[in-house]
């Protein structure tokens, strides 16, 4: 399962270069896992309800072309490996041409209301189910 | 007592009419409010380790000319009006010939943890005595 | 004419009080002001694009209760003064139970591409006559 | 040669887990760049106004351990590669404790002003030589 957000930057979001400003791409990549979540019927305000919290690790974003004010986006996000204690995003953003303009990937993984590290199978299974059925590894091409 | 701060604002500040956009001046108020606690003895984090919040109410930002990138500017942050439940805060930013580029004033309530309006007399005289004894009325000139 | 956006707080915009901060609603308002020009048939690009450019000179930003992540708002925007020089924009935020959450006003005036004042009638008579032919005043409850 | 800011993170930069959100570590990298430029005696703005830009192309961000408000971080930026078309920076980030909190690296390529990659020798030899002589080229630990 991909899911899919259309982005209309917002004009706070460029920068001199007359472009989108290249830290707003993660706050897009949030929004796709926002987005993501409530496809799977797990909107993410539950899962910080239940006591879980997920803390970013490792960010990539790749840059093909500059994405810019006045234009409309789609952004892809998937899950593409779940465990225990982490899970890995993938994003793909398109523009109007159908073309790639961005891809990026994030690692997350669960902490409890203390910020400590946590094994998602036994702090909610009912979290842990729905996420690992929803992976889409992509061990052919990935 | 009027707080100064030396700004050097950041590239992903700018927008691409070339300038500072102007939802980043309510950021470097608080910027000036944080150093304004710190200068009268009485650090940010503290005021939230003892349960007490700050909730802005009312914020008014007037621009007179540009903040740009590449350049140095001096924000000087005083506290104009201050009573148990709330306090003023006035700014004023100028460039490096010293001439005006921006003024902001904004109002602040005191929350309990649960976000609740709170009478910092009453929940922690020794913050009260700190704020109220700074307070810069501009009573001939304001 | 009111035009209208629905919200969605971005995880990012929260703030370690738990509520979204305050500088994010010169953002939002702004976003009702791209909305506001998209429904009077003038695409904001289309406004950078003559070579003109609208700076705010004045903002203010009224709070009425807490804006959250994991909850919709409904953004009001309307043109509630107009000259050939400068226009003002109000924006009223609602929550999903429509309580008033947000209150909004600010100036902006017209720019040439040097940054300089300009006279919008003088400058583009077409978007002179655009805006001022949906003005919203508010004479008896302003 | 190795660039020194002190990050004193604001109040904006946090979110509703309580700490510095991760799309701010990109923001952090750019100010190290910036300050990376002053140190070499090439203050960004003089880059821009020679009609070069630098459009990222990849950026990695690595989490260790949290940063949060309240607290103050060192964060030395370097140049670990440097050719013709792009550079690539790495940043560290350290708490007082002197415990490394992140690690991030991202790659640049030069455009000029109608943002089409050009070759820096060519362009302007001085920015060229500048930055090349100061590559900290980590073969042995790289």
């Amino acid at each position: 399962m991909k899911s899919l957000i259309t982005i209309e930057p917002r004009y706070q979001e460029t920068d001199q270069m007359g472009v989108i400003h290249h830290s707003v791409y993660a706050v897009w990549f949030e929004m796709g896992r926002v987005k993501y979540c409530d496809d799977i019927g797990l909107p993410f305000k539950e899962i910080e309800d239940s006591g879980l919290r997920l803390a970013m690790i490792d960010l990539r974003s790749i840059y093909k072309k500059p994405a810019m004010f006045g234009y409309r986006y789609k952004q892809y996000t998937y899950l593409s490996d779940f465990s225990r204690v982490k899970m890995t995003f993938r994003y793909e953003i398109y523009n109007e041409a159908d073309e790639l303009v961005h891809l990026g990937e994030s690692v997350l993984v669960w902490l409890d209301k203390d910020l400590k590290p946590t094994n998602v199978l036994k702090s909610n299974k009912h979290i842990y189910d729905l996420f690992s059925k929803h992976v889409l590894k992509e061990i052919q091409n990935g």
